[in-house]
């Protein structure tokens, strides 16, 4: 066994008619076929698969509902599916089960202009509703990179580029429409931007990675499309200027809408993949939304502050064709890191710290990844906090896994001890459970415990995941 | 009795040296006295008091663990008080118990200018803490006009003015050190700015109005001082006028930071507490932060789009002199309302809609209240789709009270048909629980109370408040 899934595997027993159920109620919507399982026991993390027993594509929250009653019924685990984007071995089945597959809920329900929110399927996928948006004059801002599905983000708290201006999926997610682990419909929230109406369910599920509840249907916001939007790009002489940069451009107020770090490593692969001649360098890259004349007002305060910080060639790109080649190279940047070396998987980690420990967080992590013996690259969400490491690992060598993951161990032990956490976005799935404790403790780990016990008592939703076991039984 | 606490009293016995424990434990800090009683066993809502068995004044987060252990063992209701400034009656002991009050615990533990938060012991009132901060060039944004405390303001999920900017108490609590009801310590969240590590525990406690766990301390965001602010006022033939230029400001996407609406009677109320001379008609008032430029931009906007809807006397005062009149002046509106009728009770509702409802909740309102027999007002915050009616009663008629609570109920039930909320930042308290129903439906409940059971399975927590019982018991 990979030296990843060490102690996860417990398969969970089928009873006898179960499958079969699942075959009369479902069709040829139900499959065990050994290409559609596979397909659904992996993501992108590099964990081998771990097949479900069985998957059942559902077409409507009704189908949802009475695979969750049956699952419940029966005590087998059930794992929502969505675009399988996730990178932390969220939709492994560990404990075996049902995977219930969501792609086909990609019906974009309705459109709210005036108030600014769209109500979609789980399966909608975030660059068709973006595509659907684009004669409204409004868009959705979360932009993970991956082109993952409503749902999926908003089970993971997903965020990304656009979130230092725009927030979270935790800030984005209105209304929800849940099944619960028994078949239940339920809805939280509602369309009014704000309430103090009881508690935040809609904030208990986005996050839960499918452990509480299964989302079935997401209300978000939608922002106007900003009237100018410019890009810049700015290299520099070290790592830690181009993040005390960032760090005075936060504290500065400037209402920057995305701002992308890339350390020497992932210019070079970016330039190879995407066929760019950025400076070899770190690098900071800058998205402004705004009026014509806010957005100037933003570049210019951003490359005063930069060239403060021995920043150079700050070039500003107002042209739409140069922004989008920017910004597509950085959203390529796990491919182009991916294509580094042939044949490789990438372990791909994420950390977020407060931003005063921005600057030492990324350098100590930069210093442990001198001695590495695979190619590797940092990129990140800098106006977070939020960085990323990748390393490119040959799957067959269990030494390089080893050493992957001591490399993870140390950024992550890191963060929490800086008063961070060990994922800003990725979400815990397998491989963050580990540090769970250190960073919230076991008193808070205790509340989560008692959470999902009174949302899932049979425990069969996304088993195994998110939350650790006691430590006396872990 | 009073006819709206008709069902709400049953009060709990008190074990035999249970109160005895007490004193000894705390001394002085213990009391049993009427006065002090008295003063806990109300807030600012019309409701009689009704007083805790003891008042215990906190000085420490080991104090509230102790007292929570105390009547967790002894099955003893526990009501956290802070500044009693809360509007639907969430203090009251309406099972009796301890009223354990925090507004002792008022030290500002922490200011991080570089990550921009601020940790703060539950008891720190809104003034005081940016008094505190007044030199950092930071602020803290969240204002719902009364001087609460963050730990009440966190456990309400209050807004108010700032809120259409900045966001509210769910948006900018970062953490929390919560008691448990059984007396463990539990840290949520942490100072990253956002993160993907499991249950949102920091949200489930927000909004959660001490029936989940006491807050003892919050660290919340701070945001940069703007270097340029300017207000404006603005006066309109019709209300729907005014809300309807609100609406078209949100949906141009302009960042105003405060939007206020006034209604003809709240101008008139005004005036006369606050010796000005606004027009009498329907007003809105703003606020724009930005840089120099920017708040001009802002205001020229909305200048445009106010006279398109025959906004007239568009005034924009610059000089902070004129700014904190009138926004002075805003914020004594609940006392300006008060002072139309000697004597009288406010009874004070919210809520809050989707923004396309808000001009249509607004005149149906104005409309029920052109035949009460009492004096009355409508302001809001209507950036959100948030507004407030205060119905000023004399409080010893009961027929004004089942007036203003079929208003009340008219208001509430035509706000949840479009999509709405029966209260957008007062909270449930009492006075909303006969309309969460409504609001989440039976399915959304039975997981609210699912949550309070596992957090508080003895219901010592503030019994009696925000979730109510299953409808065949109650």
């Amino acid at each position: 066994m990979n030296p990843m899934l060490q102690g996860q595997s417990a398969r969970r027993a089928i009873p006898q008619g179960f499958l079969e159920a699942l075959r009369e109620r479902f069709g040829t919507a139900f499959s065990t076929s050994e290409a559609v399982r596979a397909h659904h026991g992996r993501d992108e993390s590099p964990y081998p698969p771990m097949l479900p027993d069985g998957v059942v594509h559902a077409a409507s929250i009704e189908d949802i509902a009475w695979v969750a009653a049956h699952c419940h019924r029966h005590k087998v685990p059930l794992i929502p599916f969505g675009a399988g984007s996730s990178l932390e071995g969220h939709v492994l089945a560990v404990q075996g089960g049902i995977s219930l597959d969501l792609s086909g809920m990609d019906r974009i329900l309705s459109v709210d202009a005036e108030d600014q929110c769209v109500t979609v399927q789980a399966g909608v996928r975030r660059k068709q509703l973006n595509e659907h948006l684009r004669d409204t004059g409004l868009f959705f801002p979360v932009d993970p990179g991956a082109d993952a599905t409503l749902g999926g983000m908003a089970s993971t708290r997903a965020s990304g580029t656009n979130a230092v201006r725009y927030g979270t999926m935790r800030d984005n997610v209105m209304a929800l429409k849940v099944v619960t682990a028994d078949g239940r419909i339920v809805h939280t929230g509602s369309r009014a931007r704000k309430s103090s109406a009881g508690y935040d369910l809609t904030g208990v599920f986005v996050g839960s990675e499918g452990t509480l509840g299964i989302i079935a249907e997401a209300t978000v916001r939608l922002y106007p499309q900003p009237e100018a939007v410019s890009a810049a790009v700015c290299n520099f002489p070290t790592l830690e200027a181009a993040v005390n940069s960032v760090i005075e451009i936060i504290q500065m107020g400037v209402p920057i809408a995305r701002v992308e770090f890339m350390d020497t490593d992932a210019v070079k692969a970016t330039n190879a993949y995407s066929k760019l001649d950025l400076a070899e360098s770190p690098l900071l890259l800058f998205e402004f939304h705004g009026s014509p004349e806010g957005v100037k007002e933003q570049a210019l305060a951003v490359g005063e502050i930069t060239a403060g910080h021995g920043g150079t060639d700050f070039q500003w790109a107002e042209h739409p064709e140069d922004r989008t080649r920017l910004w597509t190279a950085r959203h390529h940047a796990y491919f182009a890191g991916v294509q580094m070396r042939p044949g490789c998987r990438a372990t791909t980690t994420d950390v977020c710290v407060p931003i005063s420990q921005l600057a030492h967080c990324v350098s100590a992590t930069a210093a442990d990844l001198e001695t590495a013996s695979f190619p590797h690259t940092i990129v990140g969400h800098v106006g977070d906090g939020n960085f990323h490491v990748l390393m490119m690992i040959d799957p067959d060598k269990p030494e390089e896994w080893r050493e992957s993951e001591l490399i993870n161990r140390r950024l992550v032990e890191r963060a929490i001890a800086m008063g961070g956490t060990c994922t800003g976005e990725h979400g815990v799935g397998l491989h963050k459970m580990e540090f769970m404790q250190a960073e919230h403790g076991e008193g808070a780990l205790d509340m989560m415990r008692a959470l999902k016990q009174a949302f899932d008592p049979h425990h069969i939703l996304n088993p195994g995941k998110t939350i650790p076991p006691p430590s006396e039984e872990g």
